[in-house]
C-alpha cells in the first residue's frame, strides 16, 4: 500500500471508525459467539498474494464484529473503564507514523521530553507534592508504563535493589540471597497499598500506613489505577490525601481519563532509585548528551527496552478537553452512579454492598449468593447490559460500573429497568 | 471532539501523515535540539479550557518535529528498524476504536482468537515446529507480548517455577529460597539463545545447545528479536535449524516485518508452562466458559493484565502484503546491506567486522578506536544519515542497519558516499 491508497483507506477508516462508534448502542453489548469460532471463519495460512482491502474491512464486520464485546457501548457496566476518546485516536495516528523507540533521550528527545513533561501537567493536575515532579532539575518525576502490573513490579524491584543495597552496605557478608530470603511485601486484603480497588473501589487509610512506612524505612508504593483520574476533581482530592508519605504512586489514565489504552502514569520521588535498578547501557544506545545529568534515558524506569511515544496522547485530550473539560468528564460519571445507587435504594428488595464514592456500584439482591449467581445469569444471558461479579466478604456481588464515554442518564435508567425486571422474573420463579 | 469533528479531523491526520512519511527524506534525520529543548516551549500546565484542533497540529510542526529522531526517513540506518506500514496504521485505528482489553477470552472473543490464529499463521510462515502450534488443540500456541524484554521475562519465570516445582516433588523439605539461591541461568555474551544479536547479527549454534538442553531438562528460550523475520524466506529458514529443541521463542514482527510496536510474537510448546506460573483468577474476570478448556485467557500468559487488540495489525499485514510480499520486503533489506557491503569491500581503508547475513553490515576503518570514534562523530554531527555503534572484542565498530521501509539503493549509495568523503577527511586531518 503507497500514500495515497492510504490516504484513501485512512479516510475510509476514519468513517468506518466514526460509525462504528456512532452506532455502538444498536449492537448486541455481549457476543453470541462459542469458543473457537473464528477458526473456522478464516484461511488456516496467511495468503501468498496480497488481499484486497475491501475484502479485510468487509471481514471485519463479518469476522470480527461478531465476537467482540463493546467495551464502548453506553450498555457496558463491566469491570472498570477502558478510556477511548477522538483526541486520543487522533494522536495515536501520529504516534504511529512517526513510529520512534523512545528507549533513550537520543532515539527521539521529543518523545522523552515530552513524557517528562505531560506527566508534570499530570502530576499538577492531581495537586500531587512537588517532590514527585521533575520540573527542571528535580529529583523526581514520571514515567509512562503500560499497565498497573508493571508499575508494581517496578516498584517492587526497585524497592528489593534499594533495601538489599543498604543492607549489604551495612553488612558486607550477606548474600543477596539470604536478603532475598527475608525481605517482606506487605499488602492489603486487594493488593500493595490501593485507592479505590478492582472489586468495590475501596481506599486504605494512606494517613495511617504512611508514616509507618517512613518511620521504618520501607518503600511505598500506591496505586490508584481506576480512582486516580478522580482527583483532578477538587471534591475528590482528599481520598490522594497521604501520597507525600509514598515514593510511588501510580494510576491509568487509560481506564478513566480519555487516553487509550496503554497508558499508565507512575511517578517517584527519587528517580535514581528507579534508574539503580534496572540501569543498561550497551555502547549501541550510548549517546554524547547521557553523562551530563540533563537527560532522562526512560529504557531505565521500566522493563521492555522499547517504547512508543505514548505522550502524545496525554498532550491531545489535555489540550482539546481543558482540564475543565475532563473534571466534567469525571463528575458526569460520578453523578450516573449515584443516579443508578439512588435508584436501588428505592428498592427494598437490593441493598447496596460498599460505600459509592466514584464510578462503580456493588449491589446485591438480599437473599442467598445463588440467587444473586442466578440473577446475574440472567442478566449476562439477556445480553442487553453486560456487568461482572466481585465477592466481598463471601457475598457474591454484582458490580455496576459507569464506563462508556457516552453513556447518560437513560442508558442507566434503561439498565435499571431491565435489572429490576429480571429480579422481578427470577423471585416469581423463585416462589413457584 | 464529537464523531462530526473525528471524521473531519481524522481524515486532516491521515493527510498529515501521508504528507510526513511522503516527505520524510526532506527532514534531517537526526535533530538539532538540545536537552530540555521542549519544556520552554509549552505550557507549564495543562489549559484549563480546550485548545483548537488548528494550534494543536501546528505545535505538532513547531515542538514536537524540530526534536523527532526520523525512524523513517532512508537515511536512518541505527539500531534495527522499527517496522512501520500503512496497514499496520490502518488497524491500530480499529484497534483503538474497538477499544477492548482482552485479558480473559469473554473480555473480548474476536480480540483472543484472532491472536491465537495470527500466531498460527505466521508460526506456518517460519515453518516453527508443529509443537509451538495452537492448533485446534494443541498444548502449545502462540502469544504477543509488548516486547522481547518481556518474552523472555515470561520464559524465565515459567521455566523457574517449573523447575522449582520439580525440586519441592522430589524433595519435598527445600525451601523456596534454597532453590532460588541455587538456580542457574545460562547465557552467551550476548544473552540467552540469540538468533541475530543486536550489536552484530551474530547466531548461537541452537543444534549444539540444544540438545544439551534437552537432556539436562533445562527451559531453552531461543530470542531472534530482529532476525526472526527473515525466517520467513526458505534461504533463511535454516538459520532456525535447531528451535526444535526450545521450549519458547520469540521474535519482534515490529522490528522487521511491517507490524507497527508493539507486537513481539512469542511461542511455548506447552501453554501450561506458562499458565501454570502466573494463573490469576478473581471473580471478576471468571466467566463461563473458562473451565471448559476450550479456550484462551492471555492474562495468565502475560505480566499485565490488560491487552490491545494487537492481532488485527498482524491480520492486516500479513494480507494486504501477502507471504510473498513480505519475503520480497526482507530479501531487498538484505540485497541492499549486501550492496553497501560491496562498497565497503572495495576501499581498503575499511575492514568488515562480522559477516554480513542479513540486513546489518558492522565496519570500520583499518585503525585505532579512537579514529573510529571521531569518524562516527563527523558521520552523526553531520546529520545526514544517522548510524550507532557498537563493541566487538574490543573494538569500536560501526553499525550500518537496513531500517526504512523506503530506502532504496540510491540512498545507500548517497550514505556510502558521505561515509566515504568524511574519512577521506578525516584520515587528512589525521595526516596534517
Amino acid at each position: 500500500m503507497n500514500s495515497s491508497e492510504f490516504r484513501r483507506r485512512g479516510k475510509e477508516m476514519t468513517d468506518f471508525v466514526a460509525d462504528y462508534l456512532d452506532g455502538i448502542e444498536g449492537r448486541q453489548v455481549y457476543p453470541d459467539v462459542q469458543p473457537g469460532y473464528l477458526r473456522s471463519l478464516v484461511p488456516s495460512t496467511a495468503p501468498e498474494e496480497p488481499d484486497a482491502f475491501e475484502d479485510i474491512i468487509n471481514d471485519v464486520e463479518r469476522i470480527i464484529m461478531p465476537g467482540v464485546t463493546h467495551w464502548h457501548s453506553p450498555y457496558f457496566f463491566a469491570y472498570f473503564p477502558s478510556a477511548n476518546s477522538y483526541p486520543a485516536m487522533l494522536a495515536d495516528m501520529l504516534c504511529g507514523a512517526i513510529g520512534c523507540i523512545g528507549f533513550s533521550w537520543a532515539a527521539s528527545p521529543a518523545c522523552t521530553e515530552l513524557e517528562t513533561v505531560m506527566m508534570d501537567w499530570l502530576g499538577k493536575m492531581l495537586k500531587l507534592p512537588e517532590a514527585f515532579l521533575a520540573g527542571e532539575a528535580g529529583e523526581g518525576g514520571g514515567v509512562i508504563q503500560g499497565s498497573a502490573s508493571e508499575a508494581t513490579l517496578m516498584a517492587l524491584l526497585a524497592a528489593r535493589t534499594k533495601v538489599t543495597r543498604r543492607l549489604q552496605a551495612a553488612s558486607p557478608g550477606l548474600t543477596q540471597g539470604a536478603i532475598t530470603e527475608k525481605l517482606v511485601a506487605y499488602s492489603s486484603d486487594q493488593v500493595v497499598a490501593t485507592l479505590g480497588t478492582t472489586s468495590c473501589c475501596s481506599f486504605d487509610s494512606l494517613l495511617e500506613v504512611g508514616p509507618i512506612c517512613n518511620k521504618e524505612d520501607m518503600w511505598l508504593h500506591i496505586d490508584a489505577a481506576y480512582a486516580g483520574s478522580s482527583f483532578i476533581c477538587p471534591e475528590f482530592r482528599h481520598l490522594l490525601n497521604g501520597v507525600e508519605f509514598a515514593d510511588s504512586f501510580n494510576f491509568n489514565p487509560h481506564k478513566w481519563l480519555l487516553v487509550n489504552f496503554d497508558c499508565s502514569a507512575m511517578w517517584v520521588k527519587k528517580r535514581t532509585d528507579l534508574i539503580g535498578a534496572f540501569k543498561l547501557d550497551p555502547v549501541y544506545l550510548k549517546h554524547s548528551h547521557q553523562d551530563s545529568g540533563l537527560i532522562t534515558d526512560y529504557r531505565h524506569w521500566q522493563l521492555p527496552l522499547g517504547r512508543r511515544f505514548r505522550s502524545l496522547k496525554m498532550w491531545f485530550v489535555f489540550r482539546m478537553y481543558g482540564v475543565k473539560g475532563l473534571q466534567a468528564y469525571i463528575r458526569k460519571h460520578v453523578q450516573l452512579a449515584h443516579e443508578f445507587e439512588h435508584l436501588l435504594h428505592q428498592d427494598p428488595r437490593f441493598e447496596i454492598c460498599a460505600e459509592v464514592t466514584l464510578g462503580l456500584v456493588c449491589f446485591r439482591l438480599k437473599g442467598s449468593n445463588k440467587l444473586n449467581e442466578a440473577l446475574l445469569e440472567r442478566i449476562n444471558g439477556t445480553k442487553k447490559i453486560h456487568l461482572v461479579p466481585c465477592h466481598l466478604r463471601d457475598k457474591f456481588v454484582l458490580r455496576f460500573a459507569i464506563c462508556s464515554r457516552t453513556v447518560e442518564s437513560a442508558h442507566v435508567r434503561l439498565a435499571w429497568e431491565h435489572i429490576s425486571q429480571l429480579a422481578s422474573d427470577l423471585l416469581g420463579a423463585e416462589k413457584e
